[in-house]
């Protein structure tokens, strides 16, 4: 069957997730340079169509210990430095994702689906 | 609300699309790299969660008229030389998808979402 | 044999510009969001050993003549629309590099060498 | 100075390896897709000006070890898992290179600058 306008809308929210991810993930980041690829992977993102808006945290806390454990100034972006949540709108349905850590893993999810009244 | 399974399995099936096209996207690729560099799309993007089935044709044809137009032996992989199929499965939720190009630009879409008996 | 200092620079000075490439070409782009991924990609490469400064332009000019072409709000970010300058510094020898366009393509080139006096 | 050709050759060989590590940095990997990965990532950097030959070896042993650590089936590529030689020719000057593991970090180094007699 064809997709609903709600099935279409959680597909586009993936497609941002996906994106985010695999545009972002290995780039090299510090403390110091946190917020400015926070920013850069929000107004990115943003551009894709049905895209509402975009909130990443590049955790400092969490790079600041990685770093304390080693001799490096920096590390590679990967999910666990990640807090970011995505609302979608495809024809009226708005869609509420997030991604962070659970278990011990980056976890990309659904919240929230809710279709035009 | 909370997503339905069928929402739930367009919402991965985003997210390999999302992935394969930001994790590849300019990728230095001639003709005669292109199987090689199709293969490991496949399989990559085949280890994800609820993933079925990748199919990548890299289009040597058009990768080939794009280079006779230039002095280069090579470009970088973008959707113009994409034509993907993938298959998602969530709890029962088969969705097939497809990415290719519609009206000069790479379209990714649900063509099918078939819920559990 | 070895390198020398000035060769191990350059050579610093080539991944910089390899990283720097192939980490961000494909991101969504558009004239409202040049200046964030510009400040970005800046600071992220900043992070590397060895990298003194990396200006990074984004073009806008350059990005609004071609959606003004298109239907499209955006595109993917690729070396037409980069002019970047980076300064590395190895063990005294400095060396700054350059990528711009050149004859339809982004070179990326070494501008000048010079070893500790 | 203008460069000499024995550091332009290393400077190009710095592209390859920065190219290398970020375009295919955070790709999914499993030890059963580890080969198709390697293929890809050697087939796509030989397609780079100057390019004689690159060698990748994505370390199953070290993926497996990691999977075993952990419930997941797959992993993101990173410099932990790969061994890479590169043989870059720049107007007669070769370069040998080389990434590994060196106390618990990727080393991209250059072993060997052989000047045209």
């Amino acid at each position: 069957m064809d997709p609903t306008d709600a099935q279409t809308a959680c597909f586009e929210a993936g497609i941002k997730f996906g994106s985010l991810y695999h545009q972002f993930a290995g780039t090299p980041v510090s403390p110091a340079s946190a917020d400015s690829l926070a920013r850069a992977m929000e107004e990115a993102i943003e551009n894709q169509p049905h895209c509402e808006s975009v909130t990443v945290d590049v955790l400092r806390e969490e790079l600041a210990a990685e770093l304390a454990e080693s001799a490096a100034d920096y590390t590679e972006l990967t999910g666990r430095f990640l807090d970011v949540e995505m609302v979608i709108n495809y024809e009226g349905t708005e869609v509420r994702t997030r991604m962070d850590m659970q278990d011990g893993y980056p976890l990309m999810r659904v919240e929230d689906v809710r279709p035009d009244d």
